[in-house]
């Protein structure tokens, strides 16, 4: 797949006008987030070792060329311009794993006009897309509570890609492993499974199939016991387990995927209490998300971990943020758009974080060019400059910590499930919100 | 990407234990919706073709292998099964663009258990997807009604190769085009982009910036009229597009992006009607979905056609469908989990669609070995046979003339972007109803 062909046409006309126009002078851009969905009090920064791989690899093959001669619309001079182009712009970003808010830039890309242009639609797709899904993890993450919940998301997630990336993100917004086999080899990433109903159809009955499957993977099978009655397949689990015991084999827990989640576990507890296996765990999956965790948790099900699928992968109450790219400052000075409802912050700006985990917790929005306030934190950092990466990518173990960091040090009411009323103060200078006259006709 | 470790590793554990226990028998597997999403009446399959593309192109690599060998689960046996394994088995499907329903199978596996098993991953997230996408651009186009729509939804997909996927399904579903030059260059889909307001902010004035663009591309630039004020800029496109004529250069229409849609389409018309230019076309764009679209048509809105992006690329309202692959026959019989609310159906099925486009449509789900009911039309037809596809992937204009003659077929009621009441009917032959006991302990 050519990822530089991954770009709305416009931007490429855009850069064709920009080519013959001659106009092509350091630009600055910058990704924001236009608005929190409703049920999001913060979001997690995710996206930008992949925003960054595609910016240093960046180019445009002989095949993608011939495609776009094939369009009509584009002269023989622009495309030998966009054969030989790279990136070679400047980056600077919040690190992945720090919680942002509604119009802070999460990237700012400094550049030639027209390469800074057309990396436009990869960038936002990327951070929109791993932002969504890291921002809803740190939310099961937080309500899990020192319980571990695994991304089962992968059949659902939107394509192979979607699958990898979401798996990603959860990771580094909680998740203690995923199921998805490509992500552990791609970012090692802990596997866990334990196994379908299908495998329990395929034996003459449920013990056949737990004792089968415990004696594969002697170190820790979970079974699965709710394809025909979960009250009864936890009796048969808890009499295979201990059958099996006096082999070495060791059987983890147990999982449930349907039903009245709170009250079996409750049941399936008791059973295997009873049966001297205390040590068995207990996990549940079946349409889950951080709602249902906290109510299931409240109610106080004796559950050890969760599954959770469709709603981490595709981020379902909010399956896409509105991310956008900002033309902000360019060789004549600041820019802005004045759209109603759509106007943007002119000018290059830093975030910065103030009384952190304190009671007065905020964050300024301001220009780059003025006085750090004091005891503020930066958030914007320099990672990429000439089109080099200043350093090698870090570890997806840092990102997963500095988001573990940041939710923690977040006022209780943001982190809650809940609206935050009020929700997380992001002051804007004052230097920013001067009304500039549009520009003459 | 290795699209073979795209699966979940209870795919593998399981696979392995089948291995050990030497259960490789012939098994058939359905991959249905469980139920259709309460804004939706129905569903448009899409996904097929990649699908089928996975199948015939499975296999582990060493790499693969050896990762797989890192994680201590799997015996040098199983690995050396796996580096040989290839999918030997048979496809039947509704092909893409024809209208299902919740619960009718849209592809049906026959084949070794363990190749049977181990592909469920990437089948349900291809064909979830996809045909969450084409429905709701299905639903888009019969608003639309006759008006096109263009997929804009790149930027907000759930990373790279959901876009491409994004674009395809949606095409699929009645888009005439999109943003997305990947698609182009993959699918042949037709492009569509107008300019953005970077674009505009990097000249020194909006006429500047029209003057350029139109000048670029002669033969039907679109304008974007909202980046400071609609109604100046629409009288400035207007006076740009006379003012060009004269060189040959043809303005083919202005997009407004922000503000009250309706409302600015009707100054704008004036605005371009006054300036003697009917011709010119006015396209909206901006967080729009089928309600939206339906609601700025039935106000009488003079809009010629729409940017859908968002909404259509993550089918926002419905971002996961829930499909899921179910064993349900094998050497031992037919097969079913009676799990509470997540019960399947047991045996090989077919679905046959009666009386379409009269006012008693119907469909029917019966044994696929039952006779077929006098006029009922199967929808799973043979894809691929021991490995192999049967015939060339169809052309995507295929399915897309499929699915437009299937949306017409719809009883209105269906059709509706409102809840059908009653819904679509689907009825289960008495055969596959009858509940067996479950297997003994």
């Amino acid at each position: 797949m050519s990822r530089a062909l991954l770009v709305d046409l416009y931007e490429l006309t855009m850069a064709a006008s920009y080519h013959a126009e001659g106009m092509n002078g350091a630009s600055t851009f910058e990704l924001f987030i236009r608005e929190l969905p409703p049920v999001r009090n913060y979001l997690v920064a995710c996206g930008l070792e992949e925003a960054l791989d595609y910016l240093v690899g960046l180019r445009f093959t002989k095949g993608d060329l011939a495609y776009l001669q094939t369009l009509d619309l584009f002269q023989p001079s622009f495309l030998d311009y966009l054969g030989d182009l790279r990136f070679t712009g400047d980056v600077w970003a919040v690190p992945e794993g720090e919680v942002v808010f509604a119009t802070e830039p999460v990237l700012r890309v400094v550049g030639p006009l027209i390469e800074a242009q057309i990396v436009e639609t990869f960038l936002l797709n990327c951070i929109n897309f791993s932002t969504a899904v890291a921002s809803k993890a740190a939310r099961v993450a937080t309500v899990c509570d020192g319980r571990s919940f695994v991304d089962f998301s992968a059949r659902r997630d939107h394509g192979a890609d979607a699958a990898l990336l979401a798996a990603r993100a959860a990771y580094l917004g909680g998740a203690a492993a995923t199921s998805n086999v490509l992500a552990g080899q791609s970012f090692g990433i802990p596997l866990s499974g334990t196994m379908g109903h299908s495998y329990v159809l395929a034996f003459p009955d449920e013990a056949a199939a737990f004792r089968a499957f415990a004696r594969r993977f002697p170190a820790g099978a979970v079974l699965l016991i709710d394809t025909f009655d979960t009250v009864r397949g936890a009796r048969t689990a808890a009499a295979v387990a201990g059958e099996l015991a006096a082999e070495g084999v060791v059987v983890r827990g147990v999982r449930i995927d349907s039903g009245d989640l709170a009250a079996l576990a409750v049941a399936v507890r008791a059973i295997l209490d009873e049966a001297g296996l205390p040590g068995l765990e207990i996990f549940a999956s079946g349409d889950l998300d951080e709602y249902r965790i906290a109510a299931l948790l409240d109610s106080g099900a004796p559950i050890d971990g969760f599954g959770v699928g469709t709603q981490l992968g595709t981020s379902g109450d909010a399956p896409a943020l509105g991310g956008v790219y900002k033309l902000v400052e360019d060789l004549s000075g600041p820019k802005s758009k004045t759209s109603t409802g759509k106007a943007t912050l002119p000018a290059v700006k830093q975030v910065y974080r103030l009384d952190e985990g304190g009671p007065g917790a905020r964050d300024l929005i301001a220009p780059a060019t003025a006085p750090a306030p004091p005891g503020g934190r930066p958030l914007l950092a320099p990672v990429m400059e000439r089109g080099r990466r200043l350093g090698p990518p870090p570890a997806l173990a840092d990102g997963r910590a500095r988001c573990r960091a940041a939710l923690s040090a977040l006022p209780s009411r943001v982190r809650s499930l809940e609206p935050a009323r009020p929700g997380y103060e992001v002051e804007v200078a004052a230097e920013l919100k001067v009304r500039r006259p549009d520009p003459p006709v």
